[in-house]
Order: structure tokens, then sequence, then C-alpha cells
């Protein structure tokens, strides 16, 4: 028996977008009322307010109606100027892709880059900035997923502001997974969205935005306006009593009005505690199959995404080939200088449950074995089965 | 962490109810018709129809509106007379319990019982059969649930038809999940429902009446008639140009007719082998636990269910308890007789799928251990992991 | 342009089932949990808790796993007994029905019969039961929904208590959709369900049951037990610590609790209003119409289905059916005596809003003209909206 | 009895967003694949095959993943280059709002504009382009919804292709609804969505595009790439074997296919039908009932949306306001120029019923004559019911 490439999969555990809550699945399908009546108005103003509340921010968080590549674009194109120079921080893929955009709104672009492996050093980021006093906007990438690394923004956000830059903060696949609010590590500009932790699908951009980045916007003569791009657009948006520029994606409004009902019920902590449960029982098992974490350290590790090293002679498309025609689980893959080099295992919002992991572990160890590399599946299992007895 | 007794678990992987597909529970939504419309008509007739082609059957079945020990009793009720003799062939809870109903209507009650945890031996079917001419209806349950074993119905139902008696089948938890059909075992009257192996919620139970059995029953004056019990009432209400003897239930119809499609779509062969192939995932590895399963032998195991034997010393509640609070996964307990001897696993519908046999094995291997019973959890998951991938 | 048999209406305006509320249908597909799984068993409770809250009991009402007739052969299955006298009161074709079933179970019945396009005096019942000292238990229908009628069952429940004898009361289609709960009208055995008022899907029973019905069930060895038709069976299964008799309709729980939160969450008495007014705009309308009512007096006129007098001449079912086909509208037709006479226009639940009953009478208006009666569509419109502006 | 103003309207009659089919509403709450899953890679090819055969194109549609301003915008942004001059043709708000979009991307821009109640002459067209040979681009809007008047663009088309320029088609409100499709009007870029006529949520744009606007698209160094703003990026992104440029919203996505199920499946001609039939039930009663339309004349009037003048000395905003507080409904009122001038009444998807224009009838009188104008309700409706009845 083996699952066919156009038949659904049992598990999905990618580094998003994962499958919604059931729950959130459902609230997509509530009725779609026009955006003018006032009932949608209510409703809207309510949902920036629980998203207020998740990001726990002292003002009103920008959604924008487009996944958060969207909100990153629409960041750099309304906050950098030909008159900035921007210090991009990267540690992977998606840090590194964002210096392109910022490329595009100033011609000065500095960049602390690590290994792909590693995450930034607070104090090299401080070093850069002292020897880069022009610095004025520094970008960081909080999460870069496809290496499942994590850097130390708050750390970060403390010297960015006491050098005075602007920080623009890409917390797509970390927020609503671990600790990390936009306020917490001083972001101008913090981007993140529905359908990684917070388990809806894709189609809008969550920002927190701060009061001196909606000035600099606004001060800013080519921040697009009446466009897509637009964050200025929208800034009062949420309110009842003011207009949308565009009509808002409202099935996804009504789905993250429920991803937020379950975050903020199930309460941030815990939901937390649950991510991190999963990535470290995923990492006791992988480790004890005989296999690696991409990620240097542990404690740089994503409680997110769990970034596996592929060992030399294994074909890692052969293997999530293999995991899901065997076992119908879906993996992801590395990105550009991480592609083939790793396999992302995904536990994310409905995924973070710390039995997948064990679900996830088998299908690794029995696709490897397939492929001619022998993982000890058997303990990788019971390790994982330990680290979270070890919790229980 | 530890999952709340009140909160929803993460996989229930029970004897049923199990959780719906994802597109049974979306079906369950359709807009709700007026019974007498004529599209309802014309959608329950077709529904009906389905219902007809899985069960593979050369006339209409009955639904009934109630989870299918509606139909149990009402097939007893009304089939039974004072004047029949009634053989009940028991080998566990399910198929002995119907004696209790057989009673009510005829006095004339005799009884073949095998161990709880064997299967009926058709030779010693021929034999009661002999020593009994007197018998005129035979009961069997096909998958003894509470036992987790499975009745050679169709040798049984050659033996019974060579007889000349009527034969009524509970075949509950086995349609759907492995190859039985009314007509395969000559069954009068053959009950199950959308909420096992079909992937739906109870509410509903599907009948496969033989032309003789609504002789029978029209020729029983106590029959139920203008009752809840009546299964005549139903004869003629799958056509689309009779009323109702009363409202059926349209939201359970309309997720039925979801399941039907998805048996039928995917290929009821396919099915099965999905069924089989997670039952020996679940066997291979209970066995390399150092577990042995409650069927005394693998032949008669169910594919939709295994009961796993609970070792001395520990409390098979607890143990369940335990499965669900570390790992978020559920499991029935036995029944009667079998209560606090075996825990059943499931394996129906959208739970017969090989990894989840693994995450049970896990979870069952890591309570176990924390009872203090130590089971082999990393032998059992590689032994599990190695029966999949020998049909990869 | 006309609408196909088998394609859906647009509008099902009928005496239930009606379509349900959207947020109900999205209900029916919550995941459907182990019937003994801990979050099942205390989810069951708390809909039990606000079908209490709903009907205003201080005792705890009961749910049967089929639609109200179950309900009502189940009553009577239960408290009547060989060695009760029956007074059956009926105004309608569901109250003399009732008496069949009593019937069933003793063979001493009287009854007190109106014109079926009257209500039951309350005075009459007084006589009827100084005439009568033998009787023991009381059966009446509240809402004659064939007839469209309204008996004054608060006041006969006092007279029939004043007696001391058992009542029952079929309040299937008016509970939910006014003011009516069973302690009102001193009910013993009160049936009712989620699938009319409350915009359900048919399914379940809903039932009051008085201290000294339990008793007498109890005391009644015939009273039904293992049974589809028991409701001894499941009295305590309300409570998280007991078990059920046998699967409950996992699904239409779901359902059944989203109705109550909307019904309680709107407030009855805003519903009933709803109801209220939607028929009085449908009274005003049929009337400036050129029609009548079927029953006697507006003032036992149904709040929740108002059944028109069909002209002379015309077929009310080529009538219903010219609506469907041309408005995409369906209607109910009258039951047994009232079969032909009368068209019922249902407004319950999501159709309990006064623009249906514009649009119910445009539809009505134009098919009977195109059947050649000259209905007076411009004036019947004109006077439901006054009717409804009325209480703007 | 009034709706508040934060409750749930009762029918929801807008230019749009309107209400999705319900069939929509759970087809967006299928489980969400990960986007480089190969069971969704071909997923979102079959839809795209199924929007280019719902569009009648030779080509792959092109859908974006933002509701359709978001295509004008990008097509604007991608097409016109400061070498192009573009001829604007307005017939309304929207038309003429194209002309800021344009402007932005090529300083040469020439108008046509009518009168807003009026739609354009293609004998205008056709001496513009004489006028200015150097027109290169043509940009027009098919509905100008915010007039409710239909633009004559298979006609236009036929005038600029023989002039050799490019077209750019706003069909947003009109397709789906009526006859139109973008080879139909030659139109080299033509956009369109889900959220109008096809009856699904805001979200998505679906565009065709021809050859030569590839063409020109590619070789303009400005046209948007790595961007939100871009078209290019998604050219091949409809075949299973390439990769996404981001992650699409795979929600709309499983909404959209839905949709175009439902309108390939009723019949593109009979979907017109039931939009050209409830207009004409709208503009028969709106005259009938002393008001007037908005378009000049009846031949131009859109069959997705009646724009209804209002009278003189009566508040639009407030008349809206009495519509909805009375009777549950809502309407859309003007934009820009016509604001407060006329209210639209939508009759799009799941809203093209025609008993629903009755329904909008009597609420738009009732709400009239509590404003104090005398509105002739009954001779409205009376006229409504008429034309749906020429039509049976």
């Amino acid at each position: 028996m083996r699952y066919a490439d156009d038949a659904q999969p049992v598990l999905t555990l990618t580094s998003g977008p994962v499958n919604a809550y059931p729950d959130v699945l459902r609230g997509l399908g509530r009725t779609v009322l026009y955006d003018y009546d006032p009932a949608f108005q209510a409703f809207y103003e309510k949902v920036v307010e629980k998203a207020q509340k998740a990001m726990r921010l002292s003002t009103k968080p920008v959604i924008l109606h487009g996944e958060p590549v969207l909100g990153l674009e629409a960041a750099a194109a309304s906050l950098i100027t030909p008159d900035d120079t921007v210090l991009n921080l990267a540690s992977g893929v998606y840090g590194k892709g964002f210096g392109y955009w910022a490329k595009r709104y100033s011609p000065n672009l500095v960049e602390l880059v690590t290994a792909y492996n590693e995450a930034l050093d607070p104090q090299a980021v401080r070093e850069m900035l002292v020897k880069h006093p022009e610095v004025t906007v520094v970008s960081v990438c909080h999460h870069d997923t496809p290496s499942g690394t994590i850097n130390p923004i708050d750390e970060i956000g403390k010297i960015v502001a006491e050098h005075g830059g602007y920080l623009i903060v890409d917390a797509v696949s970390s927020f609503g997974g671990m600790k990390t609010h936009p306020e917490d590590c001083s972001a101008d500009i913090y981007i993140t969205g529905p359908n990684k932790c917070l388990g809806a699908p894709p189609g809008l951009t969550m920002a927190g935005i701060s009061d001196r980045a909606w000035a600099k916007m606004k001060a800013n003569p080519a921040a697009p306006r009446a466009s897509m791009l637009s964050i200025l657009d929208w800034e009062k948006a949420w309110s009842r009593s003011e207009p949308f520029p565009f009509t808002p994606s409202v099935a996804e409004m009504n789905g993250l009005d429920v991803a937020l009902d379950l975050y903020l019920g199930e309460g941030p902590e815990n939901v937390w505690a649950r991510h991190a449960l999963t990535a470290k029982a995923m990492r006791a098992g992988v480790r004890a199959m005989g296999l690696d974490i991409w990620p240097a350290r542990e404690a740089i590790a994503s409680p997110t995404t769990t970034a596996v090293r592929i060992p030399e002679g294994i074909d890692e498309a052969k293997l999530r080939k293999e995991v899901r025609a065997r076992y119908g689980v879906v993996f992801s893959s590395g990105r550009g200088e991480t592609l083939g080099k790793l396999t992302r295992i995904g536990h994310m919002g409905p995924t973070a449950q710390p039995i997948y992991a064990v679900a996830a572990l088998a299908a690794l160890g029995g696709a490897l074995n397939a492929l001619g590399f022998e993982a000890d599946t058997a303990a990788g299992v019971a390790a994982s089965v330990a680290a979270i007895d070890a919790d229980a």
C-alpha cells in the first residue's frame, strides 16, 4: 500500500501551511457579511482587538489582506527610503532574502551574515552598529524557517533601540508558537500571520506597528498609498466607524477570529509549552536515531520546526517522497542554500502535539532505512516517548 | 504537560464512534431540506442506491433513523415470533447480548457459546443445527467488538441456508472495513451503520433485508408497525414517490451520502487493505512490545479493532487514563466479561491509517511503563514500521 | 425560468424540518468524540444543562436519540399501563393520532375532540374529567401543526393537575417559538425537539419529565427497558459520570448545543417576538389578499405556522408545485383530514423573519393567480409590510 | 422589533461581497494542504483548468492571491509603461478610478468620460482612437458598479483590436452574472474574481491574459517581479510541476473550486438567466413603485445590480439604515459622485433569485414610506411578481 501523489496525506507535518484547527476550518464557513455592514465593521474591530491582545500590543495592529510576504514587502516599501541605511541581519535564507527587498528601496545596505546553522550574536550586532553609525533601519528574521533556527530578537531589539534605529522583524513562523511579541523586542514593524502557529490558513498578515514607524511611513512620500502594498491605507481600518480601503478577505477574518479565540482560550503559555515539548521530543528522537539536527546548538533550535540534517548519500527529495508514499506523512524540504541538506518537520498550531513527533520519527526512520541509511527508528521513538514522559 | 479530561484529545483511536472523515463532517452541514421536498426525496433515493451498491445488494437496503442498536432490536422484534426457535451464536459480549433480545420475542432460545477470545466453529454450528432441527432463526455477531474477534459468517451463512433457517447478522463494526456483504453470508437481516468503518457519526442503521425476511415480517402480526422500532414502515421509503413514516434524520443522511461517496470512490478493496495493514502493524507491534493480542489466534483478529490483552497487575482503566493524559490518545475498554482484561485500539474509517498504529503503540508502551510494566516500546514501534514497510 | 424538482429550492418555509441556522449547520461538523471520552461526557452534561435552562425546568430533561415521534411513542409506552384510563384531547390530526398510541398500552381511552380548526376549551376538559373521574392520564398536543392551531395547555394543565392526572404534552412544533415550558403547564411528560423552532435538524427528542412521572414509569414493569423506546434507560445519562445506554447521536448533540446557545443568546422573549411578528405579517397579508386562515379565530392561530384555507376549486398540491417551480419556495400541505384544504407556511427558527412572510405571500399570490384564483397579491404584501412597520 | 446594528442581517442584497453559496462556505473548510504537497499542486492545476473553462479561455488564466483590486493594480503596474499612451474609458466611478492607476505608470493619459448614468458609445471610442493614434493601451470597466450600468465591451474590444491597442477590462462584478468572457471582447488583461457573481468570498483575482500581454509585461523592466503586485511571477504557477512564488490562499482556492463547480454544473446560461430575471423583476417593481432606476436606459442596466435613483428629499443613508433595522435587509450605497443619489440592490450569485427581488422591493418601499416618500409598494411587488410570472 502506497499513498498516491494526488491523494490527501494523513498528516501534514510541514513548516506551514499546516492544516488549520478543525474549529478554524468551520469558522471559515461563517456567513459572508458585506464589508460596509455595521455588523461586519463591529466584528472586524473585535478581531483586531483580539489580535492586539494576542500580540500584547499597546496599539492596534494592522491586518493586511495577503499572506505575510505581503506584510514583509509592504514594510520594506513603506518604511525604507533612499535616505536610509539598512542593516540586514541574516542567519538563513529568509533573513538574507529580506535584503533584496531592502535594496529595492534604498541603495545603502549593509549586512551581518552568520552561518546558516547558527544564530545571530547580539554582540556582533552591537559592533556592527558601532562600525556603521549611519544605520537607520535594522531588519531581522526571528525564526529562519529554512534553517529551523531562532535568533535572539529581544536582545537584538534592545541594542537597536539604544542605537536609535528602526527595527523590522519577521516573526511569521515563530509568533504563537513561543514567547515573542512586538514590544518585547522593541520592533517598529513586526510581521506575522495566522497561517503558522495560530493554525489558520494563509491569506492574511498581522502587523504590529510602533508610533514612530507610523510617523516615518507617513513622512515617506514613496510609501505605497492607494495600493495593495500600502500599510498606511489601513491605519484606521480597524475602527468600526472607518471604511476599508478595499474589500477585506471576509472568510479569512472569520477564520482568524476563531484562531485567536483558540489561542487566547488555551492560554498562550500552554500553547508555547505544547510546541516546546513537541520540538523537544523531536530532537531527542532525531539524535537517538543516529541523526543530527541542523542547528549548531540545541539552544537555537526552533520550537516550531525541527530541521533534520540529512546524512551523506541520501537524496532528500526522495526521502520525503518515500515518507509520503509509505506513511502518508508530509515534511518540508530546505530552501535555497539549505535545499537538499535538511528536512523540516513542522510542529505548528494543531500539529504541535508530542504524539505527532513520534509518528514523524517513525516515518522518517522507516523511509531512511528504505533508502539504505540505517536509522535506529526504535531508539528514536523510545527517546521521543521518554522526552514526553519526562514532562508528564 | 497533561491533556485535561475535558479538553479534546488529539487522536480518537477507539472502536467507535471514531471521528468522521473531514468531508463527512462538512457534509453534515449541508442545507436541511424538507422531507417532503421532491429534491430531498430524490436525494434520499440516491443515497439508498449508493448504500445498495456499497452493500452489494440485489435489493434496496433500509435506512433506519437511529444508531445500529435500533436495527438490531428492530430485527429481533420484527422477525422473531413465539413460534420460532432461535439459535444464538455467541463468541463475545455483543453476540451473547443479542440473545436477550431474542428471548424477549420467543421463549425458545438455544445458544452456542465459545470462549470470548475464540471464534465460532462452522462445524459446531452445523452440529448444533442437526441436534436442533426446530431452529428457525439463527443470529450471529460478525465482529464481536469487545473481543476484537471475527466470526466466519460466510461459512456459517452457507450452513444456515442449507438448514433453511433465517439468519440475522450484526456486522456493525466490520462492514466497510473488510470484505463482508449481506449476500456473501446469505443474511436475511444484516445490520450495519455509518458510524464505524464508514467514518460517519452515529445516528443511522443500514439494513440489508432478504425477500423472505420481508415476507416473514409482514406475516408477523406482532412486528412493530407505526413505531420507531418498525422495519416494515420503511419498506418503500427509499422511493422518491413514497412518503416517509416519520421525519428522517436529514443531516445524518447528508453525512452518509458523503461517507458512501468516499467509500465507493476510494474503492472498497483499497479501504479494506488500509484497515488490514493498520491492524497488521498493530499486532506486530503489540507482540514485539512484549504483549499479546486478546484473540486466541491471529487469523480471527479483527482488522478494524485490535484488542490487546492487559498484563497481570495493570489497572486497565488507569492505563487508558494515562494514555489520554500523556499523549492525548483515546482507546476503548473491554465490555462486560472483557472489561479490565483488554484494551481496544480501533482503526476504523479515517483512523485506519498505518501511521496511527505506530502512534497508538508508542502511547500504549509509554503508559504501560508509567504504570510499572516494562513494555518494549522501541521494539514494538520498529516491528510496526517494518510491517508497514513490508507492504510498501 | 422554473425551478426543477430535483434542484434545491431558495426558501424552505415549511412547518418543519426547516433549514437549520447556519451556525447550527457548522456545529454539526464538529469533531466526533468517543461517547466514553470524558470530554464528551462533560460536553453532554453541559448540553443537557442548557436544555434545562431553555425549558425552564427544575430537573434535568432527557435527550432521546431519535426525532420527537420517538419521544411521543416512548412516553405512551412508558407511562401508560392497562390500568390507566387515558383522556386524549384532540383538536387536529396530531392530537387525534396520539390516541392510537395510547390505545396500544391501555384499552381504556376516552377522547375529547373539537373541530379541526378550533382549539380545546378548558371548560370542556374540566367537564370531561368530572364525567370521567377514572381518568389517570391526559394527553394533549399543544400546536396541532396540520391545523396551525394552538391549544391553551397552561390552563388545561392546571385543570388536569387539580384532577390529579398525569399530563403528556406534545409541544414539538411550539416550544422555542412561543412562551411554553413544561412546568408552565404542569406537564408530567413534555415532548419537544430541536428540529422546529430551535432551528436544528431532526434526530433528537427533548423531554421534560416530572418526578412523579419517573416514579410511575419505574413502577411500570412493561415500560421499555434495554430498548430504543426506553426513557428509563436514559434517566442518569445526562451525568458525566454515568455511561450511555447506547451510543448517542454525537453530531446531533453538537448541533443542539449550538441551537441552544443561539436561543439563549438571542433571548427567548426576542425569539418568540420574531415568530409572533412573522405570523402576524402572514395573517394580515393572507386576509388582505382575499384569503382566510384555517384557524377559526386569530387568537388560536399558531405563531410558528400559518395555515391558509385553500379557496374552492384550487388543487392544493398543484398550488405548492407552482409556488416551488416559479419562485423556489417550499410550503407544507395539510395532513389527513386537512390535506388538500389548507397550505401551511412555516415560520420557525431561521425562517421566522418577517421579510420571509412577504416573500411567502408574493409566492402564494402569484401561484394562485396562475391557477386561476384572483388573489390580490399587491394588497396582501402591502398589509404584510404594514404589519411589520407597525412594530418597528 | 428592529434588527440591531451588530446583529446579523437576514438578507445581504448588496453589490458584493454577498454571502457565498452554502456549498462554497463549506468548501472553505476543506483540509488545508501544504502548498508543495503534490496533492495540492494537482488540485491547484485542476482549479485553474475549471477557471479556464468558465472564462472560455484558450490559455490558462492566472489566479492572484488578493481580491480583484490587486488584479487591477497589478495589471496597470505590469502592462503600462511610460512609453504608453493610455485611453481610459469611464462611465462611472470605478472606470474613472482606473485612470489614477494608469497615470501612476505613464504620464500619457487621455480619457473618454460619459455621464455616470450612461454607457460608453463604441462610435465615440472609435473617434477617440482616430483622434489619438498614439494610444497603445485602452482601459474600460464593464459593469460600473456604483452606477449599475453596463458598457458594450465586446463592441469596444473589436474597435480597440482594429486599432491595435492593448485592452484592459475590469469585469469584476459582471463575469459570472451575464455573458462576458475575455476573448469575446479581445481583452489583453481581463480582471474578475470569485466574490461577486460566482458567490465566493473576496480574496482572489482571476485574470485572463493574452499572449501578447504576457510578451509586453515580460519586456517591461518595471513590471513587478518578486512582489505581491506581480502577475509575471505567477505565469507558470498553475502547473503542478512548478512552485508557487509565495504561499497561495489555500482556503480561498478551496472555495473557488466549489464556486466553479456550481457555475459550470448549473450551466452558465442558466446562471445568467437567473441574474437577468431577478434584475428584470427588480426594475419592473422599482418603476411600478413610482421610482426610477439610475441608468438612463433599461438597455444599459446591469443584470447583477439594480441602482435605484433616490427621490429628492430622501436621505439615502437613513433609507438603508431603515431597511436594515425594519426588515434585516442590507443594500449598498453609491460611491463617490453617485453617493447619496442612488441605492444599489445586488443580485449576484446566491442572491440572484427572483423572489429576493420581491423581498427587496417590499423592504425598499416600506422604508421609503417610513421616511415620508409615498412609494407604492403594493404596485411594485405586483409588477415584480408579474415579471417573474411572465417567464415561468
